[in-house]
């Protein structure tokens, strides 16, 4: 566990580096990132490099006893690239190219692009790949960041083409897969195939998913090419990617497949303004951020790479400059953040940024400094954690990272959530939002979480949810019936098994050929899904799960039950609102955290997981022998799960923004 | 009476399709409509057609007792039409042209598609337009759907400098007419005349309204030319287009001027949450729709042709897709929607579609069966309505309709609306709502309404409703004059008489040669408009019409009384908000259907017609001798309106969803 | 002080002319503002001038007694020239060509308009510019309006190049003043620099404010080459133009430097509903209009010019038609706005327009006739204006204006809104409304106000208050703390001082080189910015000042203080809301009209001014020995405030719309 910090030499004077490197030091950084948007001052020209600066910092760092993480710097290709090449940029999906002055303007497809970013990245590897400082790389910069990855450009369509024939071989088989026989759009050549934008109405589903497909893999080939150069030039240094929250517009999982580390950016006062929380949540949680956004993320980037390495890339210090609003967090949040992002298993957090950048776009980005210098608030909790850390012997050896090992699985698949927002049917139907609130009610009972991919190993959990799982694939139908046999508890959410590879309905044996959800789970939980509404604002159901009344919202299915199967509620007309079968349950409709929480409260207690609701704020996890609470409330809190023995760090009850460790 | 169906042989296997017309015709469907869509199944290759599968299912369905609507498929031309002829497609309003990949994306004004159209129907007729089966055409599908009437092509901007050369003649004309002095915009020649799009503010008006009606036009003649195919090659078969709902894009009077039978796709759950209802409205009729809006298009597509026939050729079965939210109707309502139809005189409905569709844009809309054939809720009722129609006895001959001869008429008047739309003068000044508000005003009374065009015969009348009529012509102004001179009972609504045909001030004796609205209905009405103002939210002003309180938003006009003009409800301030001359009221601001419901029952009384406010949900149809009553609510409900007889159909009370039918 | 109306002879019939005339000078008008939209009636031909019927026109109004107004007519260029130069036109920020068909559609940038500009203008002024008829010009129309300032067009992008290099003189200079090093934005030429749009995310703020400088610019020189020509060929006539409410696209003070008379065009209604009012007070101020709208201007543009000579060109008569409602006036109203800009110091009043068009985009704007010729509200009210001040003697000499001497001046500069509007860091964080609210606390209290720009001479003001000034100029800075040494009170709103003059941190004496707000000021106002954040909505921090609770909402900061800084009002974390170090107080969040009605109770009692709280609705204006007030509420009106004397005009109390005027 270490800390880290993300640093721009460039922007300041040379005489402060050393200083600089001095302070991080005395602070506790042990890493410092740099470089990721240096391309024009490390190649001012085309073909003349300027290393010196470069060099200095990476040696400065070293002289402090600092490791570096180098980048690649591909996100910010610089003017005199876009000039040569004006169609490398990517078109927006308005038609529009898209201008140089931000970043990440790039379109992922374009071939001459694509032999810049090698070309780059190799001599940043050749410079440094041996260079004693580097700890790790970085590639690239917030893949998709500012809806980049979808482009309209003519690269894409060609691409798409390519794959699309890659992908299906003949266009009938293309033509039966999509259905294109509907609305007489039917193709005689792949060629004949434009990208599904700018259409009259809706463009077709199966077509708009492989476009979907197709542009995360334009991701994961571009990542790739770097992964390739680095590996080749600085070998055994661990490859990083840093990953966005809430971020979904491509497949994280098949990115992550080629790296060493998943590493992420944690804003969670910005997230907390710019998602779906609702008017009150973000005022209620404006200064700590919802507890359990970045949980959700560490629970989630944990289960990325071979080996459970993650970190956090960039952790918020203070007030941020992007949201709609950015409140000031509260004394201690830092912190808490960062023990938090521990708790969860975290190799390293690393603070965005060391000195607040006192000109352009971030300038109202807070840093651990701020622009004079001066420590802002979150250098004095950086480097309180830093003496904590320094202080405290959790593990003889100094864990790389606290072990966790969670007894719950959530499935969290990408292309799940491009086919709900496919077809939502329904305004406020939002997967990702569905995902978090079931994440929401497990961690409020106190529940450790690895969210996994739907090819993941669920041999090793007692309580499995499907919060938002529309394709069952064989593999996942597998695991579940293995899972469910041997007694895991199984919780399907809405929509679940309702879609085919090509977001079309589940084959089925009927005469057509096509059955109803939840499709090739429909024998194990024992439930037809007969008719599905969407809900309009207003028309809430109420329903009383485990005692406690429950609203439904935004989302109904009626069911039709196999013999045996159980009724645990009902909506007002009788029909079932959650269901069981063996160790299966299906909620029929939408739920808030409220709701998912009465749900899981009776999985968890069927699947022997001690479970239990914790007061508001409050947030619990496990790892090896060590129990962490973390106070997110403006109130002090105590619970009967915490431990009455001494903890090793805090006290009990927890202050506002406080946390505890115990070891159990 | 018959019910009908929407069939996409092309979708399913077919080994399929005998079994379905069996089960078609069992349920008691008679009529089914085909190859809307199917343009790329008949013509996979330019110039090959496929004919045989169409010929078997044609086949099918004919040996299964079952009538066919044939359709030319010009809704979805193919692909390979689209990369033959690019500027084929229509360029929406932000000057971008409308991709392929779902459908409507032709230009009306291109000669070139206009070819192709001619030519494919050509050939569907010359196929099918003898063949047994065949009882009836349908041209294209739903025009003007997903906004395809405008189009900024270059297409239909020398149509349009050629459809004002033909309308105006001299460009002096048209200077003259349009007001072209204002903002110097005097225009030289035709060919200097642009559509009036992405204009730095407001384009003109008269400039708009004009394209307008250009637009509509190119419609018209569209639709004529494939009427003319049809007649030549299929004659004696009557040809329809289906409308949709509270759509008015383009004139459907001049449309169905060329047509046998006006039908519509009615969709009461996806308007209802579609447009301009409250929240609260939209919440207490997600499950049944407004009662309102189906017989508001059964009134006003019973007036399109000729003799009075109409279909809906699209029934909602079950939820849709398309809206925002799509909630399921209550059980009993397809019954309920099919009977209200009846009652307002239709031959056929027909439901959409037969099974829904595994795949594509539309998998989510129901059918009135299940993706693997069973039967969903939508079949359950509509058989139950083909037993009934098979059991009643209505008429000794069993009409081919109900025969409705209402008593009150509305004038409905695409222009009227296009005229404020255009200039509004405040931003909820909806004309179709106001429309809609006063037709439930009078529904809510028990009244049978004919939405009739500007220039109908209006003789028959005691009740002459003008809602939103901002152009009076001659014609319109001698029909009124008459209707009052033989003591029909006239309501003008606001804006009444305040425009021209150019949308300009109306014409009058003044010494600029302009009036004042209601211009040629001020001697008429006794009153002369002095201001208007559109009011802001919050700025409700309450005026007590024949005792009742109700509120006037949104608009309001100060009225000079001529002398013996009586008021019959006045604003706070004393200015009129309700006048009667004579026969004759106005009406000085905006109603919602409360205030107009208090507003019509004074007139009805003086019309001597039997008016009586029902309870909430109930409506009430008569025709010919049959009185039907229909509960859209959730409560069982009575009325003293209800015959005490025992009903050929029903019960009294009505059960929620209920109807009944009595001979009176 | 003189009437105004605004007058389109070629829409009427030359008949009517001489009518009019007549009964405009009946009415006491004065002078008339004619032909600002006439180009394609003077030139319907390329070339061809017709100038007979703007001859008789001006005749015509000279026979009456009336003085002209004469405009340049360019802000609506011609269909024939659009086609002759395609290029002209401006191009939107969504990058598409502004179409033909309203106003304003050309491009500052063009050269070829650039010339037409000068070639039309010196056409007018070579016919008009000795006619004794002609008392002053105008300038083009409302520049900007319609967002027509800034232009994506290839014209502007050359021209903003060269705008860079005549700045910057060297690329590497503007590297350094922007900071390009962010985000790897070096520029290599200025030929590689972009306009500053479409970018994927937010543009560099130091290159944006650049455009909006260089945008400005433009319309700058625009005007100057017209004013150069009016100076040549009619010297000795004042050169006007007419802004507008609320817009700062562009610099006025720049603008007006070439000028002799600011003229604003005063839509008290339409701006109420378009602008940042909440919804509360666009129902309570519908009628009226808000009291402090009109005033901001008429104290904004008193300060544009040299002399101090403003004119209301354009004063709305009655509804509007371009707001998103358009409510009427209260009867009195327009009288009450007529004098309330005399009050503030108007030497004219100009209606706008004589007679309401029947045709057009303005049909349904009022004017002070009806269509048809008849009197409207507004022309009863224009004529009791004009009997009083016949009636009236205020001055002995009859005096051009009246003499306003404000002890209070508000620093309002056009470069400070677009740096916050750039940046603003919160959703709601509007630069103009935190202006328009501290001018609404001033006005509230009964103080004068001078809007006065960062360069303005500040020694004659006992209280200064800069409610949104982040740039401190030295010049600025030299002339507070002149300020302060003599005594004047100064009141810094939030982010004062934040901001260098290339929208990055201020210089400070750091290590880095970089200070913190309020930069310049901290030492004059003993505070340090130490971190700032933006508030969502439902986290209002409550403040008690002077003994008032008052909410700051939006923006707060926290602040260190210098020994010696009072605390006149904390947050409850302990924080100071407001600071006091001698004369200068420190805001340190957004207020409301309420809160800085508070904060300015207190610096106008140190100030020594004798600010009183009046009643909703009252306003007070002092000119010379002269005291005025206006009652904009629905309520008579009293206050201490008023003298006891009988007024010279109106009585006590203040009647709803009423005024008075004393000698005191």
């Amino acid at each position: 566990m270490q800390l880290g910090v993300c640093y721009y030499p460039e922007h300041w004077p040379r005489a402060q580096w050393a200083e600089d490197a001095r302070r991080m030091h005395a602070m506790g950084i042990r890493v410092v990132r740099i470089a990721e948007f240096a391309w024009s001052v490390i190649e001012a020209e085309p073909g003349v490099f300027t290393w010196d600066w470069l060099d200095e910092a990476v040696e400065t760092l070293h002289a402090a006893g600092l490791g570096v993480v180098m980048c690649t710097p591909t996100a910010t290709p610089p003017k005199w690239l876009v000039d040569r090449m004006p169609d490398m940029v990517a078109i927006d999906l308005q038609g529009r190219p898209r201008g140089f002055g931000s970043r990440r303007h790039y379109c992922f497809s374009h071939a001459g692009y694509r032999a810049e970013s090698r070309r780059i990245s190799r001599a940043v590897a050749e410079r440094y790949g041996q260079h004693p400082a580097v700890v790790a790389w970085q590639t690239d910069n917030e893949y998709g960041c500012h809806d980049t990855v979808l482009s309209l450009s003519e690269s894409a369509r060609q691409g798409f083409r390519r794959w699309l024939a890659a992908r299906y071989t003949t266009i009938d088989a293309l033509n039966t897969a999509w259905g294109t026989v509907f609305w007489s759009q039917v193709y005689r050549s792949f060629d004949e195939i434009d990208l599904p934008a700018l259409t009259v109405t809706e463009a077709h589903p199966a077509h708009r998913l492989d476009w979907r497909r197709f542009s995360s893999d334009e991701v994961v080939a571009f990542n790739r090419e770097q992964v390739a150069i680095l590996r080749e030039l600085s070998p055994g240094r661990p490859v990083s990617h840093n990953f966005m929250g809430f971020f979904t517009e491509f497949n994280h999982h098949d990115v992550a497949a080629d790296l060493d580390i998943a590493t992420w950016d944690s804003y969670p006062l910005g997230v907390t303004q710019m998602f779906f929380l609702s008017a009150e949540e973000k005022a209620r949680w404006a200064r700590t951020g919802h507890p359990d956004i970045p949980s959700f993320h560490h629970d989630l980037y944990r289960g990325m790479c071979r080996d459970g390495r993650w970190w956090v890339m960039e952790q918020q210090p203070g007030p941020v400059n992007w949201a709609h609003w950015n409140p000031a967090p509260h004394d201690g949040t830092v912190r808490l953040w960062t023990w938090q992002a521990f708790a969860h298993g975290a190799e390293v957090v690393s603070y965005f940024r060391w000195r607040q950048a006192p000109f352009a776009q971030e300038q109202m980005h807070t840093g651990l400094l701020r622009p004079d210098a001066s420590e802002d608030q979150g250098a004095i909790e950086a480097a309180q954690v830093g003496a904590e850390l320094a202080a405290l012997t959790l593990d003889e050896a100094g864990p790389v990272r606290l072990a966790v090992q969670a007894p719950v699985a959530m499935v969290f698949d990408y292309a799940a959530i491009w086919m709900l927002q496919i077809q939502p049917q329904g305004a406020d139907f939002n997967p990702l939002e569905l995902q978090f609130r079931a994440y929401e009610g497990l961690r409020r009972l106190g529940l450790d979480v690895d969210l996994v991919p739907a090819d993941a190993d669920l041999s090793g959990y007692r309580l499995i949810v499907l919060a938002a799982q529309p394709q069952i694939g064989s593999a996942l139908q597998a695991s579940l019936e293995a899972a469910a046999a041997r007694g895991a508890q199984i919780v399907l959410g809405p929509r679940a098994g309702s879609k085919s590879a090509h977001l079309s309905f589940p084959a089925g044996d009927s005469p057509t050929g096509h059955g109803l959800p939840p499709g090739p789970l429909s024998a194990l939980a024992g439930v037809q899904v007969r008719r599905v509404a969407s809900l309009p604002p207003g028309c809430a159901e109420p329903v009383v799960v485990g005692g406690q009344s429950v609203q439904i919202t935004r989302w109904r299915e009626d069911l039709a039950l196999a013999e045996g199967t159980e009724v645990l509620a009902a909506f007002a007309d009788g029909h079932a609102a959650l269901t069981r079968r063996g160790p299966v349950r299906c909620v029929a409709g939408w739920l808030d955290a409220d709701g998912w929480q009465a749900v899981l409260t009776g999985a968890a207690a069927d699947a022997g997981l001690a479970a239990q609701a914790l007061p508001e704020g409050l947030r619990l996890s496990r790892a090896g022998d060590l129990l962490l609470a973390f106070n997110f409330s403006d109130r002090c809190l105590d619970a009967p799960a915490l431990p009455t023995a001494a903890p090793l760090l805090g006290q009990r009850p927890l202050p506002p923004r406080g946390l505890a460790i115990w070891r159990t």
